[in-house]
């Protein structure tokens, strides 16, 4: 357990201002960027003011009271029934130690509780909160968050880094891997030992291995079809060290590319390469995919082309910026050392084959720069 | 993709019952369960009569459209947007072509949509779904689910002894390693490797390697801290086989046990087959975990007994009955052909160490029937 007071403090300064009593910390990057550990059910709240209440198995009691000491309180559960209620008694106990002006914000009649509303957090957690919770009114910790976490601090940048390096090892042994009768389980079997090998802690989404007509696919997987000539493959890889996710996507020809292979290949790299030059403080994912639209439009693509080429990256495999997950974040201004995965949409001749090519890059007044390299230009897989 | 009719129109007959227009599935099991496939972001209507509706990204369209054929409507959608304005439309058409009686069960008030409401949905997406969707009251698709999934079918009892046989390939190659100095995320990256090759997708939860102090969580990770003479060491593999995953747990413990370990490993061993011998039709959780309370007061463990020793599994890690998710589920009466992992808690000592040992059975007149065996009584491990 690493504890970061001074994350802890910079929060409580931006919860004032958004009339939240506490934030309830539910989900693994959250606590991870806190807390420096990592929980399978994360659950801590910090409040307005003064020391987080971390919320832990009862068997886990001991060992976390010695490693927190006195910087921080620890309540003990055996079931998620204990667990809602060490819930709500910590948020009663704060709203009754504060003055209630001090919590709610214009506007609002209840104080606020912060929370992360993203894919990581369940459904049943956020309704059973609701339901037990009703003296607080439950909204996004974004505001918060965001602001701590978009811009990375050094550390995070290196680790990010380290994450892609690892993630060109995987790359690497898939590339080798790669020919006509081999699976795309096969492939990420392989890819996943290697990364592993080199250190990641695992990955933040599965491997993707989508050969053929599969390559069309947004997500994807690893399955048991074996590649064809003539397939092209994209190989997404997405290791994690210390919680920091790495995003490197290739895409491969099997054997002599076909000319609308080339065609979808050339124009997603300079796509691309024009998306890398544009991210730089104060740009938005909208013009930047307002240019990848016109690039596509130029090769005859343009009914093809998805907004959202590029997305934050750090602790959580999609972060502020989220272009495709919310249409709204298209909109948010970049920052300096804002890290960034460029490379995200699919361009897909639908029923033929798709191409992405993604790396993770850092937001410079230059523009972006590249993290970790691996090469672009090695994607025709000859026999 | 293999569609199954077949669960489509048990489901639609149970979700008459409910009341429901129709069933959001937003879930991989779900998903998998009905269209026999995979989608990183599944996403399905099945109505209350006819066709479902399958809505995957742009790209998609062609493959799925002619893998499904007559048997399925197909939508299309580019970002989270099209994709709700998709699932709203589908409803509004469901409930304009029904009569509203036909759907308003006794006391509702509007028609239902019935949703896998637990750890994988995320909460922003029912959100998202309430907020768009008015028209209709979002409720737990559980009731139709569980009648369909709690019983297995004798393919899905034969994916999961698989999952077991390859968890063993994985422990074994654990049990080898494990050693002082060798740290947890060396053991975990060896065995997926060998449960990879095996056969596995992946894993259903993160590979578990708690030593020392450590043993003592419910959950776990695989660390970096070198595994000490003495520690108690538990390992916790769930390969999934076509997404039926498995459950294998073992408490190991590293050189000569001490006495309080072989107590810890004893208790558990001794609450595990009573609690095997009690998995018959009719029984309850509530009362298998009364008995091993009573078997851990009698070897003056009580106060560490923790509820939820037996959990449902199949495509999802933990089905009805989730003991120690859901309190009420400890209530639900098993049934023949059900699946259970037994073995789930942990004993612990906190702030010392614990004890898991975890298998799959199948519920039956004569009690728990291994599915995958694994040897018990090799748990020290002698250097």
């Amino acid at each position: 357990m690493k504890m970061r007071q001074d994350r802890i403090e910079r929060a409580q300064r931006l919860m004032a201002a958004q009339g939240m009593v506490g934030m309830m910390i539910m989900t693994r990057d959250d606590y991870r960027f806190f807390f420096g550990a990592v929980r399978v059910q994360p659950r801590a709240i910090i409040p307005l003011a003064g020391k987080p209440t971390l919320i832990a198995f009862a068997g886990e009691g001991p060992e976390l009271r010695e490693e927190v000491s006195a910087a921080a309180h620890v309540r003990t559960f055996q079931d998620v029934g204990e667990q809602m209620t060490a819930v709500r008694e910590t948020f009663n106990d704060l709203i009754a130690a504060g003055r209630p002006d001090d919590f709610v914000a214009a506007g609002g009649e209840s104080p606020r509780v912060g929370m992360q509303l993203w894919f990581d957090t369940p459904a049943f957690l956020t309704d059973l909160f609701r339901k037990l919770n009703r003296q607080v009114e439950l909204v996004s910790s974004d505001p918060v968050m965001d602001e701590l976490r978009m811009v990375k601090e050094p550390a995070e940048v290196a680790l990010l880094a380290e994450a892609q390096a690892v993630a060109a090892i995987g790359m690497t042994t898939a590339r080798r891997l790669i020919a006509p009768g081999v699976t795309g389980h096969e492939v990420a079997t392989e890819a996943l030992y290697a990364m592993m090998q080199a250190g990641a802690e695992g990955t933040s989404t599965p491997i993707y291995v989508n050969a053929g007509v599969r390559s069309c696919w947004n997500h994807g997987l690893a399955d048991r079809q074996p590649i064809r000539r003539g397939d092209l493959v994209v190989v997404n890889l997405t290791p994690q060290i210390e919680g920091y996710g790495a995003n490197l996507a290739r895409t491969f020809v099997v054997g002599q590319p076909a000319d609308w292979q080339r065609q979808l290949i050339g124009t997603y790299l300079q796509m691309r390469e024009e998306a890398v030059a544009m991210l730089k403080p104060g740009a938005r994912v909208m013009e930047i995919d307002a240019r990848g639209a016109e690039i596509c439009a130029a090769a005859g693509l343009g009914e093809y082309h998805i907004d959202g080429i590029a997305h934050g990256i750090g602790l959580r495999f999609e972060e502020t910026p989220a272009s495709t997950i919310i249409k709204g974040h298209r909109g948010v201004a970049l920052r300096s050392v804002m890290t960034m995965a460029v490379g995200h949409t699919i361009l897909a001749l639908p029923g033929r084959g798709g191409a992405r090519v993604e790396d993770v890059y850092l937001v410079t007044e230059e523009g972006g720069r590249l993290l970790e390299p691996y090469p672009v230009d090695d994607w025709i897989v000859t026999e």
